[in-house]
């Protein structure tokens, strides 16, 4: 049962990718208390399996509604409500069991409970999996855009059980498959190619173990490399910096995040194009691996300037500069603040209502 | 000018003390925007002196309504919202104007700000240029008790200036002078006496600045040892522990922060006495000192057993244990977490209600 371990500056921790939940032997042990934070569907199927193999002095349960609409401060404030009126203390644990936002959410609220508590992470969506759950950023939405309120907080432990996958709708295996595009786009030509190859069935979690393996592989070496964001681990926004409009514009309900992620990531290799980081044929190849993952749904952009201006909102830019993660070829990727106005507008164009119609 | 500078774990930054309104060469530079978060009475006080001596691409202000009731999520919401509002940046900075409440949220708002942004501050009362703006402990108060949101950012500089403190009313002087004598009591026996012996008129700045200084420098020393308060910063708690319990029972409105701390030091002493840690005359000594301060105020306790149950309602209290920094003579101190709890139980009825009738 492989186990990785991150090294990020601030924290060691371990990555437990084994069936976790039939292990009779494998248990989370707290100090003190434990908290569990779920939301109703998740907890509705998995709860009965993860409270006996929870160790604690008393363990509770707090469920907040699904859902990116409700990853805000109202749901923190639940969570440490429910945590000061069962008296954790410093030594508690809170226990993440959801997919991202839960995790988001748990890392937020033990990092300003009492000024920091541990948590460890179940992820329960591919798309935790392979991305939230690892790499320690904690934060909800506001009406200013997504994540805008948030900290660094790494997990003490992250398990990860393919498990989870088998009750997962379809459509949101497809939204996961999308971060794992991402980084291997980014990082790993081989990966992608393995990818671009298979001809297995993508929904099916025994399939999806090793991509799951490689991309958390790669993100422990970039969040080990940059925790905090200064430089490399900005390519893990590749396809981010348009999603986060598409999400904003559609008040986070019609795209689950990998989808959204999957149509910037087409409008990023059409900025590529433009600037020749990216050839034709390459951005074909991405584009029929999206296809091919169910990650083809389009967004027709309704008003390219205010899309543009929602950019300079967006926490990545700074002093009216906008920072791009383009691919370069493939497994390779780099960083663009430089981009002229018209070269964006021209992608965004590319996307809008207008020219989707003729 | 003496600079102190602080070497956290975190952060190494420097502690500015100097007559900085009066300098005309002193600024405060942002690398973007600024934002100036105070309270009506002290931007009404000082702005038009602060705002010239700030250097930033733009300068905006945000004023939160004054004092601990208002330490809490929706202060900061407004000053997340302004920050926002205003599209501050990750390069922007927050310059906190005003005492220890200020401060604070400050720092917690700026550290949760787009997963963290620099922060300056300027604390303009006694308490806060002694102790809340040196350590980086930030956070807001809950229904369930003082500071039990939050987290630790420290700034990246701290301008102390006398000055602030000719307007400042003789009561936050004195509330100021508690967190004083609480370092001296525990850390530096000449220091103590020094006030102990003092003929003059503490409640002139210039007289205070020496005490400033060294309190300042204690701090510092402690905060580098144990940044995380994991051990020898526990001692900055002295008095604390039931100070919290007697600001959350008077509603954070009877007593400045600092006043109830002298009645929790003097509780503590109790305490340290029936254990045989203090001698009579050291408790005598430091309860005159306390006195010539004008810190002598009262307060009975009504419920002796409400009070001994709302110390585990506090976040050092860890598994029903409670842990108490008594002082040991003078200039010293010691941690107990093993005191039985009718040694606590007779130290509360001393000071109860009945008792103070008799």
């Amino acid at each position: 049962m492989p186990t990785l371990t991150i090294t990020a500056p601030s924290a060691t921790y371990p990555v437990i990718i084994e069936d976790f939940l039939h292990n009779d032997r494998a248990f989370i042990t707290a100090k003190s208390k434990a908290l569990v934070v779920s939301n109703p569907k998740i907890a509705g199927l998995y709860l009965h399996k993860i409270l006996p193999k929870i160790r604690a002095q008393e363990v509770f349960v707090c469920i907040v509604p699904d859902g990116e609409e409700h990853k805000n401060m109202q749901s923190i404030e639940q969570i440490l409500q429910c945590a000061f009126a069962n008296r954790l203390d410093r030594k508690s644990l809170m226990i993440a069991l959801g997919g991202g936002v839960i995790s988001d959410m748990v890392g937020f609220a033990s990092g300003i409970f009492e000024r920091e508590i541990s948590y460890v992470s179940i992820p329960t969506t591919l798309l935790a999996q392979v991305d939230a759950s690892v790499g320690g950023k904690c934060g909800i939405n506001n009406a200013y855009g997504k994540n805008l309120v948030g900290l660094f907080h790494q997990p003490s432990a992250v398990y990860i059980d393919k498990e989870f996958l088998r009750t997962l709708p379809a459509r949101e295996i497809r939204a996961g498959l999308a971060e794992v595009v991402k980084v291997l786009v980014c990082f790993d030509k081989l990966g992608f190619e393995a990818l671009e190859s298979s001809q297995d069935d993508m929904l099916d979690p025994s399939v999806l173990l090793p991509f799951i393996q490689k991309s958390i592989a790669i993100k422990a070496r970039v969040v080990e490399q940059d925790e905090r964001e200064s430089g490399i681990r900005a390519a893990l926004n590749y396809g981010h910096t348009f999603a986060h409009i598409i999400e904003m514009q559609t008040h986070y309900k019609r795209f689950l995040h990998g989808q959204a992620v999957a149509i910037g990531m087409t409008m990023a290799n059409d900025l590529a194009l433009r600037l020749g980081l990216l050839q034709e044929t390459q951005a074909k190849r991405i584009e029929r691996v999206l296809r091919r993952l169910g990650l083809d749904e389009a967004y027709p952009i309704s008003d390219i300037e205010a899309f543009y201006q929602a950019f300079f909102l967006d926490k990545k830019s700074h002093n009216n500069t906008l920072c791009f993660v383009l691919p370069k070829g493939i497994g390779d990727f780099t960083l663009r603040d430089d981009i002229p106005k018209d070269q964006i507008l021209a992608t965004l164009a590319h996307f809008s209502l207008e020219s989707m119609r003729i």
